[in-house]
């Protein structure tokens, strides 16, 4: 298998002896080029830009989306609401189910210091959100979440998503203003099929907004993830909104989209070779503790070694990368360090406690991941 | 695919208002159970118990471990040890590579406060110690990191790492006492063939360190893995000490060694349902951020759903488990708990930052994981 990216590019940083391994290092400089080229793709589609900060859950990038043009965030959990609202991040939708009576009460909390929204995909969890609001007399805007072909959550596109949208709109407190997909399945797919499935995709939410409007409701957000489909489903007449997320940071997932090679990969894990026991084979200081068991199709292995795109990172233990070298390869001093681009930077973000922000190869300073795991 | 643990048991907490979701609840009497039952088969083997906490990451725990007759604990990294001698814990090995000049200090200032001992399995890596130390005339025990199969880290049993262990005593400040091994190859392989892997790893390693003494070395130790090979590697004449981990808690993993059961399993995620878009789907609201996305050969899909062993969480998204149910299966009610064992209970808890102790169905008490993320 051979990756589709340009081979051997610089490092991000100098080995220095003031970061010690693994740590995520940041590219300031990558990382405003991709804030900034959103920014401008959202601008000229015309649709509003509302990122998901999962992938860095750490208001200062928040705050660099939102000074570049971002009408709020999106956010997975509470929690993570909870951190941006107390950095001062003023919009936030909450793309996920808001079940149960704790967190309930946590959203009118956060109801008093940010513009709330939250997505909803069934009777239940609305009605009991509802029953909340009613009661204290407030509302809230929601999202109806639609499968598109995803199959995740989500009500069907068509009838069934328009009859939910339509009972929910009845609810107290609850005022239905969009509906909301996920093009998950459009990401996974052969490169050459991504850009049919998304606009596929981008078309039945479209579809599903125009029946549920046909019932006298306003509707006006349209809104559609992610990185790998924003070339494409936000370009449907009648989307509104994007909510992509690993775009400033990017990793190897996204080679296969050939949108853009390892200099747009703004986070690395800067990691140290801590073993060479044979030949073909080290062993590096990251591992699924470090950089999360995700695969994916555009690279092998557990992630890209920066320069050394024949070694492979074959397995994993939590701490133990284990790297396959080619026989012509010369392998690699003990001592040794390398940068890794992670094949999925959301969740390896969510095993650091920090960030190394680096401009021009020097440590200009740490970044604490300050939503990292807020799983509730 | 059949599991091979009996069907339905009770979960261990009753489901309370008190306790949002997800949170990985840990049940006392299990717990007490488990490292009671390791510490007596150690006795009964006569080999001395050094427990790796990299299941747990929590003092608390280490110090229940301590007191049922362990010896020391084992860590991966520096700064879980750092944590547990910050907790008072004194005899801490470090079953990892010590690497690069950062980590020597640190190295340096723990053995002011515990017994550090750490594991070497190359001369490069063992120079670079052996200077630090020689220019304080300070000295560390070492142990000797021996590949048994596994063909991870290690030096290959018999000659080559007869040769390593008698290169590293030569070293100044280096005090080899040990030989170290871990047998993931045989944890790996089919059930019918665990133990027959697991006792020649054992004998592979006795003999290396038969050879090494040969020579003249003293080499108390002989020191090996883990929970799942705990039945057999340790019988072998001349292993003198063992390293299990996951035992305290036990995960889906174990479910093939047919030793225990789910009723074994001392820690959990409380779940909640929070979407069921279709009747042959639903979803948890814990994906890869909350258990891991391990897979295990004992087990379909992503972990146990306590009570619904036919409910397999076919895939997951950072916070999406998708439960795929069959056809005569009723479902759940949106906002209804469930319990989830992990497939790996290590890296779920390296996701957690507190676990939620319970004792006959009630909370009382709140652990905070305090070597949690400890990368470095």
């Amino acid at each position: 298998m051979t990756a589709t990216f340009a081979p051997p590019v610089r490092g991000i940083v100098a080995p220095t002896e003031t970061i010690d391994t693994p740590t995520m290092v940041v590219d300031e400089t990558i990382l405003h080029r991709n804030i900034a080229e959103m920014a401008a793709l959202a601008k000229s589609l015309g649709v509003a830009l509302r990122p998901h900060i999962k992938t860095h859950k750490t208001p200062q990038i928040a705050r660099l989306q939102l000074a570049a043009g971002a009408v709020g965030i999106t956010c997975a959990k509470l929690g993570e609401a909870e951190v941006m609202a107390n950095a001062g991040i003023e919009d936030i939708l909450i793309a996920y189910p808001v079940v149960g009576e704790i967190k309930i009460r946590r959203l009118l909390a956060l109801m008093e210091r940010a513009r709330m929204r939250v997505a909803l995909d069934s009777r239940e969890a609305a009605q009991a959100l509802s029953d909340a609001l009613a009661a204290e007399d407030r509302a809230i805007d929601v999202y109806v979440e639609v499968n598109t072909g995803q199959d995740r959550a989500g009500a069907l596109s068509g009838d069934e998503a328009v009859a939910l949208a339509l009972d929910l709109a009845r609810m107290p407190g609850l005022h239905v203003v969009g509906v909301m997909s996920h093009e998950g399945h459009a990401n996974a797919a052969p490169p050459d099929q991504i850009e049919a499935k998304a606009l596929d995709a981008g078309h039945k939410l479209v579809a599903t907004a125009e029946a549920i409007r046909s019932h006298g409701l306003e509707l006006p957000v349209v809104s559609v993830g992610s990185t790998p489909a924003a070339a494409y489903t936000p370009t449907v007449p009648g989307v509104t909104e994007m909510r992509p997320g690993t775009y400033v940071f990017r990793d190897t997932s996204g080679f296969r989209y050939g949108i853009f090679g390892v200099d747009r990969c703004a986070a690395r894990i800067l990691a140290t070779v801590v073993s060479h026991p044979a030949p073909d084979r080290c062993i590096v200081d990251t591992g699924s503790k470090t950089l999360a068991l995700d695969k994916t199709p555009s690279h092998p292995g557990h992630g890209y070694v920066v320069g050394h795109e024949r070694a492979v990172i074959d397995r994993m233990s939590e701490e133990h990368g284990v790297v396959i070298l080619p026989p012509d390869e010369p392998g690699f001093q003990i001592g040794e360090r390398v940068e890794i681009i992670p094949n999925h930077i959301c969740p390896a973000v969510n095993l650091m406690d920090e960030l190394a922000i680096v401009r021009d190869g020097h440590l200009i300073d740490i970044w604490r991941v300050a939503a990292r795991g807020k799983i509730r």
